[in-house]
């Protein structure tokens, strides 16, 4: 591995402003992190995209929310063939060794992926649908939404429908784990779903027996 | 999907305190992110673990980081088979859609999945070996770090060896994507490796010259 | 004094948030509770435990309870030697300053103190039976309640009941104070015992004809 | 004890209110926290004062603050003599038992209990004076804090200041505990003085350079 490159100097100098201010205000509480390990109340899938930042808009503490990023924050349906699932992987994790009491799916607005699966399943790139696109291949997890979405919505709706029905395939395939399932049914584990507007900072929940979001 | 819980009220709470903080002082620069969309300078592959927080050891903006969250931090090998994989479609869209400039492979100590892959490895963890485990599964990944950690460390040293191996063996496999090795191989991409000590907030970065870890 | 550190950035984020919703939507009435004094209906005696707030279990207003906290929601005998007694001058400030009308107890499951006292009086913890242990001397409070329990119950039911000696020995020691007496006597106080259970939700209050706790 | 009364109807409902929605909403982590014990990061030295909810100030979850809460906020010096020494208790628990990060001591405007002490300081409060009078005896605490405000401040700023020596003289007594001093000496506790005003909504910090508070 010769490509590795060090770091730019402005995030070294951010780096060590943080050491010497936060962490070392902190150094206490990072020191019983170290030993005594996680034991996070809540884990958050959401999406990669740099504009949504669960621990801002919600005061977290280090040690607070054990957070799975992805394209679109999808959660698969459960498939154990032996191959590598690192969202499944991490879903596991959270569920059976740290025993979390929430699992938060935390959509968003102006999703690139969300954007990315309606063009692609109305026909409008055809690139990704070639098997070699991994974000193709990733966003048909979502195509259960869009046919929910195209029968139920003008197109101009649609992309926002969309984003949200990747928080509900998330929490309909969660529920296909055998873990997740047991956890939810014995009270052990809460779902939640959850959807932002970055332009607004608007913040919606999903509630199911209406099938909607309603802001929180 | 039925299970859906309305978010607990201290959350609702502190995400008000957000909007009207935060979110408020800032509105301008959200409601461009939101027209214009993202476009970070980098993507940061960093662990599900709730101790570390790469937006603020770096102070990192909204919008300044493109960050995918997995378990251990790890990359899998290239593998264009037609199924889910959540890695490479992130990395396949920040590189050849967001076209960032830099890839930052984050790991840290006290790794959870790393402590599973060592068990699972020298044959202590039995449970991780089965088909259906999604943690071991995702964790043979690491494997390869595995054995180079075995040949040249005593066994208390080999925890924190293969804590950095996952970020070694992650950018060995980044470069076997094309695009990847495209882009670093055109100067518009850089990698960086980076380790990070939670008790003691260190931070090393990966120097191929002598395959090691140094502090920045 | 030179060991103080500023507060963590995730604290006064949150604090401003506060400022900016709960403060400023109640802003007529914090100004009046500053400017007229605080008038509480009731007393509380609650545990430190970070588990258990009662103004969540009872959905208490700002200048609703009067709120003590030590370890165990003890109340010490009454004893004017001239030292200093913060429960018992917390007592003395809401009764005959405050005038609250009712005066609660609040005990609860899972009690660290209570424990500790449970090990100690059977000869388990020979570190709290030292003289400068100030755990050990503050749950010998306790110790009455310990013998009554140790005659009535079961070795795996003692830790339970002693929970709820906790209330009523505190309960006794209140009556042992002559303002609380004459308070009691003239009508004008009311004392209650409560015991919570933190992982089912439960609430018990104490009825004194069967000494014994009921479901409210 | 055959005075115990049972509770108003009104907190009654209330309760069952709260079970009914935030304990059901919640139960997964309540019923994990009553298995696995408290973890809080914090400690929290609080006035009884009705007025003041340190948890909705900084949207605490339940878990997250070991609470101590006492007349004027007052931590008395180390003096292991045998005795029932509540606060001194509350905070060895925290310290040596819980191994907290941060302690943090929180005074406030409009505090009866150091309205008394100058007033007691002052000559104009005999009946605070007395052996028997618990609030007195307990505000001899913050004598010290009464020498050094009367010194350097005019009659009518002397409430407020001595209102932040209740804070100033906690932290000092604080440092006169050896596991306190041990635990700051190594790094593993920090130290933390706050004031707030009821009316205002305002939060100073404790400098010690400069010995004042400054807003947060």
């Amino acid at each position: 591995m010769n490509a590795a490159k060090p770091l730019p100097a402005y995030l070294i100098q951010r780096y060590q402003g943080w050491k010497a201010t936060t962490y070392s205000d902190n150094r206490a509480w990072y020191k019983r992190l170290a030993t005594e390990g996680q034991r996070p109340r809540a884990m958050v899938v959401s999406c990669c995209d740099s504009r949504v930042h669960v621990t801002s808009i919600f005061g977290a503490d280090q040690g607070e929310f054990f957070i799975h990023r992805n394209v679109a924050n999808l959660v698969p349906p459960y498939e154990p063939d032996g191959d590598h699932h690192g969202t499944s992987a991490a879903v596991e994790y959270a569920v059976t060794a740290l025993k979390v009491a929430h699992l938060i799916v935390l959509g968003h607005s102006q999703c690139g992926g969300v954007q990315g699966c309606l063009d692609m399943c109305s026909g409008n790139a055809p690139h990704l649908e070639e098997t070699s696109s991994f974000v193709g291949r990733w966003m048909d997890i979502l195509r259960p939404g869009y046919e929910r979405v195209k029968a139920a919505n003008k197109a101009e709706d649609q992309v926002r429908a969309l984003e949200k029905e990747s928080v509900i395939v998330s929490l309909e395939n969660l529920m296909t784990f055998p873990f997740v399932k047991e956890a939810v049914d014995g009270n052990t584990l809460s779902l939640h779903g959850l959807w932002t507007d970055i332009g607004e900072g608007g913040l919606e929940y999903f509630e199911p027996k209406t099938r909607s979001f309603k802001p929180v």
